[in-house]
Parts: structure tokens; sequence; C-alpha cells
């Protein structure tokens, strides 16, 4: 950091150095606009962002666009080079990301990172090291892109006592969902659709499965209850079972079907827990998040003080992915001189609480033989795990009927056992459609 | 500050000592929060706050319920006595809230402060203060409550070019007209409605008539804009002239009612003008704003890189008010160390843009004698200005008629003519309905 009449900035200004590790989406609109925008940027903020060296894989690929002194295959260089302040970590995955941020905090820099597979694995390590070092370790764009999430979590609400967290955070299921419910068509029809716009990869499966969203869930409820939470503690089902009959009974029903990450601490003291989870669920037609659609991305947050908020915005994208690390930039600029005091305690070691303690409404649509007697076998299975019924439907098939209950609160172990039960039945085909539901009873 | 092993603070946090002027709604919700949650706040963030003083206007209100010895009506021995770190201003209004914070800041402590009004109005002149004594000045709890808005502007999207910024911060006029809707009752009947529920003052001028929007308005555009903005910049209208029967004609075009704030930045260098205006809208059923409801804010934020942000909360409220203000004392008691460097540069002298020059689409509604040749006369006058007429509809009235009109984007000065003459003719009772129309033509 050189302050004032340095290296072009102006009086009042500070010139910042930035190294960034990758090149492509984010990273390359990152570049551009710190390039283009350097004048406007230092006018709104006093912080002159001059990129000092761009890590690339394949060097071939950047050079000729100008600026080819920029580019080097050498991370390890930019990581920990001296004329940096802050490295920018945009190449993701777990190695060598974890190594290099590691060195570049060790070698004073502050670091800048999108990288939520890291974080949400070895986010406590990071979390020390970055400590030990004094120097900042931002990453708003991990999470739910450009939304200004992250540090409303660590300082606006740094103080508040967060109840519950939930939130749409994975854009292509998002889509898909939004496309199975607009235009009535399969999840293998709609997924089609969505690797056909580019808002799903050749390879779905951590988008569809929820891995994504459960490495995000597992940064939000870190930050949320300042606790130790990896991708692993995080309860995951994705949405590859949700049908479009699902779907349009949940819309009968008043309720349409999301993947939600949901976290919620339970208990004091001694007691506390936290659970989180990613599933497809049902939520109610008027909750704030049941009209967020397509790419979007929405968080909503419940404190005992603040009530319920909620964050909304573009998840993912070059540029809104490159707003958020440049606001990183910014906070972590500001703090060059030194870090802020006290830092926050270190995460907690809290207790995660088991799926099967859940306590939540669900969805069941089961298909029986349609014959005399079925509907009171399987009304006898759930009464004999406590699952109280709320409402009931049948719905005929060709030789079959499809039944579809709605539980009232349930312990997910109960809900676990009579699945279990009906699966045994000998009027009973498969269950074909399972979702938990959110809200209120109604 | 006191740091580690002082005053009942434990190893590895800080001790924070906080004078409070004002305690009413807020700041008995504040006090209360600050004692009761002091161990669970100190855990969360390493910081203990202790309240060193409460400067409230009868003493005699306070005695007895505890605590006594906080207690003074001298709130200027609160403001600058030398044991506190952080002063958070809480009795509102222009004096002797002014004084009492540049006593504050000029005798080295971190203000906290949720006075729209003043900020609306000295905003400039305290940031310097600020900026020289080298000390914080934060007011997030001064527009749209909890909502943590305020800082995402200035530090999240301080490098952003924000384009637009569109909101509902003023929860008493939402619930108004949230009921006119709801219920199909004239705005008096709700505003009724509103004070016996508690969410409209004795004297709702301030906000039917959108002063306070109009000073959020205000606060909102310096920020996103770093640009001085005060209150009296702001183009204001109140809804009090919003009849039932506009919204249902806008209910009828897919359309809802809202009290808005916008403000808006043109052109470039020398050519740059920001617009701030606060007036009842007709706002297109799908855009997320229109699904705000009652007594909660949310604010739209449309940013170059970013794209379409949004934030939503409790807007007012004791806890939710309180809320945001234990946010800003955190991030002030984590600058006691010393002021972030750089600071943002100092908010320009940026130009107003009249509102005549404002392009938007209009709605029109003209109660006239229904007779023939009306319609040909009405339409010559919006045509002689060039206004263009996107659809007419005419609704008998007893011995009148009703046209109501929607335009295309038409200028302010254009419309402003438009009405002028119109009032002018023979055939033409009144204008008895006028709402600017957001979004795109549909």
């Amino acid at each position: 950091m050189t302050s004032d009449a340095a290296g072009g900035s102006r009086p009042g200004e500070t010139t910042v150095r930035v190294g960034v590790l990758g090149c492509g989406h984010v990273g390359g609109a990152l570049v551009e606009m710190l390039e283009r925008d350097a004048e406007a940027i230092a006018a709104r903020t006093g912080i002159r962002f001059e990129v000092a060296a761009v890590a690339v894989r394949m060097l071939s690929r950047h050079v000729g666009a100008g600026r080819d002194e920029l580019f080097t295959e050498d991370a390890q260089s930019v990581a920990t080079e001296s004329s940096t302040d802050i490295l920018v970590e945009l190449i993701g995955g777990l190695e060598p990301a974890r190594t290099l941020i590691t060195g570049a905090l060790k070698a004073g820099k502050a670091v800048v990172t999108a990288n939520k597979e890291l974080l949400a694995n070895h986010g406590a390590e990071l979390h020390r090291v970055a400590e030990e070092a004094g120097r900042d370790l931002l990453y708003e764009a991990a999470v739910a892109g450009a939304i200004p999430l992250l540090r409303a979590l660590s300082v606006s609400l740094a103080g508040e006592n967060i109840i519950r967290l939930m939130g749409i955070v994975n854009g292509t299921t998002n889509y898909i969902l939004s496309e199975m419910s607009g235009a009535r068509i399969s999840y293998a029809a709609a997924l089609a659709e969505a690797a056909s716009r580019g808002y799903a990869e050749a390879d779905p499966t951590s988008d569809v499965e929820g891995y994504d969203a459960a490495a995000k869930a597992a940064i939000l409820a870190g930050l949320a209850f300042n606790a130790e939470v990896t991708a692993s503690d995080v309860f995951r089902e994705g949405i590859a079972d949700v049908s479009l009959s699902d779907i349009e009974f949940a819309e009968r029903l008043g309720y349409v079907v999301k993947l939600l990450v949901i976290a919620e601490r339970h208990g004091e003291g001694p007691k506390e827990s936290i659970g989180v989870r990613v599933h497809p669920a049902m939520l109610p037609v008027d909750h704030p998040l049941a009209s967020v659609h397509g790419p979007f991305n929405a968080v909503f947050v419940e404190g005992e003080h603040s009530g319920e908020l909620m964050f909304y915005g573009q998840g993912a994208g070059g540029a809104p992915t490159a707003s958020a690390v440049l606001g990183d930039l910014i906070e972590a600029a500001r703090n060059l001189g030194g870090p802020r005091r006290p830092a926050p305690p270190p995460p907690r070691a809290v207790a995660i609480r088991p799926i099967e303690e859940l306590l939540t409404q669900y969805y069941v649509a089961i298909d029986v033989a349609d014959r005399p007697g079925v509907l009171a076998a399987v009304a006898t299975v759930f009464g004999s795990h406590d699952v109280s019924i709320r409402s009931m439907e049948q719905v005929g098939l060709k030789t079959e009927a499809r039944i579809i209950f709605l539980t009232h609160m349930a312990s997910e172990a109960a809900m676990r056992a009579t699945l279990h039960d009906l699966a045994g039945l000998d009027a009973v085909e498969r269950v074909s459609g399972f979702l938990r539901v959110i809200g209120p009873e109604r």
C-alpha cells in the first residue's frame, strides 16, 4: 500500500496492489473492471487498485490481448510476491488454493476469495491462519454472488441472536424448479433446458445433488452462529427425485417447491446444537422466498431483535460475483493499516443436531394398488409411529391409486420409520413423492 | 476502551463503554438489550458493552426501576464525558442533537445515531467533523430500521457504479396503502385504522406527506452516489391524494400503488446530475417491491456490475431499530483503535436534476361532463404537449364520466403543462387522479 502522491495516485488516494489467481468467468470480469473502472473506483472510494499480476493455467490463452505482462503461470509467485497488498483467489477447489492462500496470509497479504468449497471444508483453519497473521480473509463472493450477505452477518448482525436462516443459494436448481413449474415439464426436460441456456454445467451433480448449496450452507451457518460448521455437517438431499406431480400437488395446496438451505439454532449452553440442511421443500406461496425465480438467490434471516430480514440478488455470473469481490477488496484495503480489534472470537465447536431430531411437516405421495382396505393399512402405519395426518387425498391412476398425505409436525426419525414400514406393505407399490414442508400449519 | 482483564471482561475481550442520549422506544430497547444480553454479545463479538450513562428528559420517569444511577438529565455531560468510548444519540431532531454529536466527536468518541432528520439536513457537515476527529459516525438505524442497508452501500457497494435505487422506507404509508387495497377502504379510513393500531402518529404529517421518506431518500442518495444530498433536494409528494379508485384502476391494469423513494444518476462528469424523489407510484405487480406489505420496508438497488439487489425487513419498532444500532456499535468498537484508511472521499457537490426533466409514464384520471366531443378535446391537449397516450378508458359516473389515461414516456414538464391546460377546459370538472408509473412499457 502506498499513500498519496505515489504511483499515479492523487492526493488523498491510496494505491493498493492486487494479485489475482485465476482468470476465468469471474477473474476475467474482475480484472476488466479493475482496469477499466480504476479511475471511477478511486473517485468513489479513495482507493486506486492496481492489478499487479494474474496467474492463469495456460498463458497462451491470455497473450496478445494487451497487458501481456500481467499474466503468468506461476501462481506461487503471485500469491507471495512482495509488491502486492491483497491476493484474490479465484481458481477454486481445495488445492492448490489452500496452500496458496495460507502462503499469502503468512506473507502479510489480505486475501479475498470466492472459494466456497475451500471455506466449507477448511474455513476454521484458514481463519486461524488469518488471525495469526493479523490479516483479513474475506469471501463475500463465495455465497450468493453479488448479494452483500456475509458482511451483514459478520458485522451488522454480529451481535444479533440469529435464530434461523433459510435461503435459495443455488441458481441452477432454482431455475430447474421454476421451469418445471412454469412450463409443466419433467425434471429431465428442465435440466436439459437449463444446460442449453448455460445455467447447468456439463456435469450438473454438484448443483442438482445439493453439494454446492451444502457448502454455502456450511459457510452461512458458521457465520450466523459463529460456529465451526463444515460441508460434511450438512444434511443434504438434491432435487433429482422431485417430480412434476409433486410440484403440481404443492401448488394446489398453496405451496411452491424450492431447494432450500436451512440453518437453525436449538437450545442454550451445553444443550446448544445447530441443524444445517439442504433439501427440496414445500414453501407457502406467500413466503418472501417463494417469489425468488430463475437464477436469482435470496436468503431470509430471523433474528431475535432484528426480526425477519431478506437479502435478494444475482447469485452467480461473472460481473455480479466480481462486484462482490470488489466490495471485499475495498474492505480489505481499508483495513491494511492494521487489523480491526477486537477480532471476533474464533468459531465455536457446537454440536450438530442429527437430522433424525428434525421436527417438521411432511408431504408424502404413495402409489398403491387400488383396492379396498389399502388406505386403512397405510393410515395405520402413520399412526403406529405417532405421525399425525393433516390431510389426505386419493387420485386414481390406471390400475393403481396415488395417495397424497400432508402430516402435522413429526420427527424425521418417526417419518423415516413410517416410510420404512410403508415400503413393506404389500399394497404399496412405491413412495413416489417425499418433501419436507415449511411454515406454520395451515 | 479497556482491553483484556479490565472491568469484568474476559481474556481476549474488550470492554467498550457507551453513553446513550434518549431512552424512549428505541433507547429503552437498546439499553435493555445491552444490559440483558451483555454476556451473549461478548461471546459472539469479543466486545463487552457497558452502558455508562443514559440521558433522559425527565429523570422522574426512569427512577425506581433499578439502575437509577445510570440516568441523568444532563445530556451534555453524557455526550462529552471522558469515560465513554461511543455515544449513541436517540433523541432525534436537529437541536440539541447536532451540538451534542459534534461535541462527542470532538471529544474523541465514535457516534452512532438513528437521527434521519439531522443526517438529511446536516450530514455533510457532521461527516466533516467526524473525519477531522478521526472517529466513526454511523447511522444504519436512520433508514429502514433493522435492514443492514447503509453498510452495504458504504462498504460492499462502495466501488459499484450504482445506477438507481428504489425503495419503500416508510411503514406508515405502506400500511395505509396496503389496507386501502386489501380492505377496499378510503384513505381516511385506512389512516384512522393505522392510527388505532399504532402505525400512525397523532400528527401523521411527516409520514403521509412524505417528509420522513424524503429525509431517508436524501441519506440513501448521498451514500449511493457519494454526493451531498439534503432533504430540500428531494422532490416530494405524499399519499393524501391517492384514492381507492386510483388503487382499483392500478390493480386492474396490473399495478400496485406504493409510496416510493427513487434516486437515479444521470450523465457523466460535468453533465452528471442526480434525481431524488418521493411520491406514490404505480409499480408492476410482479416487481419485487410490489409484495412488500404493511409495515415492512425494502430497498431495491441496481448496480452496473452487481445487477439487481433487494434488502427487506422491519423498518421501524424498538427492537429492530436497536438491532441496527447494535450493529453500528460493533463496527465502531472494532474501529476504536484508529480510523480505517483511506476514508471515503468527502461527499461530492453534484447537480440535482429538476423534477421537470423526469421522464416517466403517467396515470391520469379526469372527471368530465359526459357529453360528445369531450374526449377529443382532452386528447387534443395531451397531443399539443407531445404526451402520447398508451391507453384510455372511460367509466360512467352519474352525470359525469371519468376518463383514465396511461401515457407513454413523457417529461414531467410536458405532463404538467398538459394538466394545466386540462384544468382550463370547460368540460373538465377536475383531475381526480395522478400517479407516476414505474417500469417498462407494457
